[in-house]
């Protein structure tokens, strides 16, 4: 009662996690994508033709997104395969080529992070750079997030400049046109924050700055509040340089990230980003003070999963779309593939808290638990196990509580259960996708 | 050379403190506002008849809150005031027909809070309301900083209303329309954040609204970086509820003041403030990670003063006055009337760290010098005594450190020279003031 309206969250998807289907799949659609999405996701291709065609053969990027997010993320496959993009990080030229060998080429299986792989490094350099440059002390932090190789994933900067390039028809100029966009678009932006950027793919490279850096501001002040003991891998920032620096600096890239937004100079932008500022909040306090008996709701945890990860990538989604001069149509679309790829992510994210390896992820096993936060998999598993409410309400406080928790989640299918619910916020996310008008 | 160019302190200012007159004042107009300056606030007139003629008598209350900035600000005898108008609070009607009878009155003094507090007790009202009812949890946090009697001084939002006021031709309509605007006024507004208030009154109420709402949440985010043990006569709210829903509090007051600055729809003024928001970071900064050489330098010391506290009122002033629909030259005056009283009120503020009573200031004496801190007082007294500057270099960290550095600087002109530098700021605040364009 003591919390509002719902927003994000439709009641259908409340209704389609209570009679979930477990093990099945519910459409033939959901299962060519789950075909697809048990194979690595870095050679997955399109996985509908149909969409491929149709848009311009830049949407199976999403689509391998949404994929990748159902297959399980960031799993140790791909771990390998960045460790070897880390140690390669001087032979840029070789990149390069590669990366403009690839192309567009429809016929090519490619990885959906290489196709904008050189302009995210460049939207990391600028973010780099301003933070060591304008305020020197705060160098630990931005080396700490921002270093070459310490990017995390940048799953959200990918996932809209590829939106971005859906929808844009850089073929129509000719071959000469392509590649001078292309140039132009992996260069630095050296240009103040508060500059209005001409370039459509400028402004809406600020945009993905703009949202990576909401992002780390979040993590960084996470980092005080729930005493992250490792994220990205590394030691968290406040064990580094304490709470102080810590706040700091995200609070310095909040403000970085409210400069920039103003100089996009679109209104409607501007209060999309800030209605996120407000649901990452709202959604860790939920998260931090919900009463006993909320933390077995569904309710309570879709709507503070949307909060604290989809609404970030759903309204961002639309403001990239927005920015491209799109129509308000095209922009709903945009925000639902965003809103389901974030829930897709944050219910696979789950998963992996229980299943993933910690050295791979960044992050210990049963972090979620030692925090007493129960997510999807506990809840699922509370419908078989009744005896874990009395667990979820005290936040596994008790000595041995974890313990058991882990126990009964793995003789439950609420890992399954999760990992359904995910390709099914995939699939509506590829939906979403192939509502986006085609381009050519 | 590790700090960027200042920003908002001109060279001109520098020169100034380093030819400080001391004891002496510099013109006929410094003279005659400093005469007024030492009789209490709550009964300072104009202290410029002209211009009150000039500027349709409400100019005369920026005189007045300039004046009271440098007369010392919030002394014993304002905090007696302040109590008696507590103790009154249940009796509004009787306060209200007192405001009103004092009205837009000229010939009588008065209180330049008194003229908007019905208007600021409806801002307080809408803030309390958005935090208790939007995200109960953070409710301690609200009450903390805007339960009725606790609000603080709320000298930025009463500026930046009577800057408005000023500006405002509000009885050419009338008697009538007077009392319909004024009524309007002082009504609470209910609508939700992100919705465009029609009314411009309105608009600069939620401008109002906003640098408080900034003001706080530095204040919150202050508390956990320097470990203040009181502000504003209460126990810090880090004390009472941790860390977490500090930050957590100070968080949601940003995104609430992000959702309500967008609601503006004006990208300069959205710019404006997302820049406040920038230097306010940045001057923390600068104060927590400054070189030892760095902190004897009065350019240190004005830019930080500039950032964390200046930047602020001038940004929003001007703020206030382009949501007015004023030129941009009128901007500028109120841009310059800000920057001047911000830092007179910090200078003055850093002088009461040495003379004021803990119990009326809601701080704890020598607060500055035990958090490390130089201010302009050490710094003028380190002019006279040269053994100051080991201790301000290694940031007063040395047992008997802040007792020798108390003695030397009451063994110095500092206090006084500081307050000459208060008055002097004061001064050039009533000169913008007089520059604004009259009213009729």
């Amino acid at each position: 009662p003591s919390l509002p309206v719902i927003r994000g969250v439709s009641a259908s998807d409340h209704r389609r996690v209570r009679s979930s289907p477990g093990r099945e799949m519910s459409s033939a659609l959901l299962r060519a994508t789950c075909r697809r999405a048990a194979r690595r996701w870095s050679t997955v291709g399109g996985c509908d033709g149909s969409s491929t065609r149709r848009n311009g053969g830049v949407n199976r990027f999403h689509t391998g997104a949404s994929s990748w997010v159902a297959s399980g993320g960031w799993d140790e496959r791909d771990a390998d395969w960045a460790k070897s993009r880390r140690s390669n990080l001087d032979a840029t030229s070789t990149r390069r080529a590669h990366s403009a060998a690839l192309g567009f080429d429809e016929t090519e299986p490619v990885n959906p992070f290489t196709i904008v792989n050189d302009e995210l490094s460049a939207i990391s350099a600028r973010m780099r750079q301003a933070v060591t440059s304008e305020v020197p002390a705060l160098a630990t932090a931005a080396e700490y997030f921002f270093k070459v190789g310490a990017e995390g994933k940048r799953m959200r900067p990918t996932v809209l400049l590829l939106m971005a390039s859906a929808l844009t028809d850089l073929s129509s100029g000719g071959a000469d046109a392509l590649s001078r966009a292309r140039a132009a678009s992996v260069s630095i932006d050296h240009a103040p924050a508060h500059e209005v950027p001409d370039d459509t793919r400028r402004r809406q490279q600020r945009l993905a700055e703009i949202t990576e850096l909401i992002h780390v501001a979040s993590l960084l002040h996470d980092d005080v509040l729930d005493s992250a003991a490792t994220r990205r891998g590394l030691r968290a920032l406040n064990l580094e340089v304490g709470n102080k620096l810590a706040i700091l600096a995200g609070d310095f890239l909040l403000a970085r990230a409210s400069v920039t937004l103003a100089s996009l100079r679109n209104t409607e932008v501007i209060e999309l980003l800030s209605r996120v500022l407000e649901h990452l909040v709202t959604g860790e306090v939920m998260q931090m003070t919900a009463k006993p008996e909320r933390l077995m709701s569904f309710d309570h945890y879709f709507q503070k999963t949307y909060f604290k990860t989809a609404s970030l990538i759903a309204n961002s989604a639309k403001a990239i779309v927005l920015l491209g001069g799109h129509d308000t149509e095209t922009a709903s679309h945009a925000y639902d593939y965003g809103r389901h790829l974030g829930l897709a992510f944050q219910f696979q994210d789950d998963v992996l808290d229980f299943v993933g390896s910690g050295s791979v992820l960044g992050k210990p096993t049963l972090g979620d638990l030692k925090e007493g936060i129960a997510t999807a998999p506990v809840l699922f598993a509370a419908e078989e196990h009744p005896q874990l409410s009395a667990l979820i309400e005290r936040r596994f406080k008790h000595v041995g509580d974890v313990e058991l928790a882990h126990d009964l989640v793995k003789r439950s299918d609420g890992i399954e259960r999760t990992k359904e619910l995910a390709r099914e916020h995939s699939a509506l996310a590829v939906k979403a996708v192939e509502a986006l008008p085609a381009i050519d």
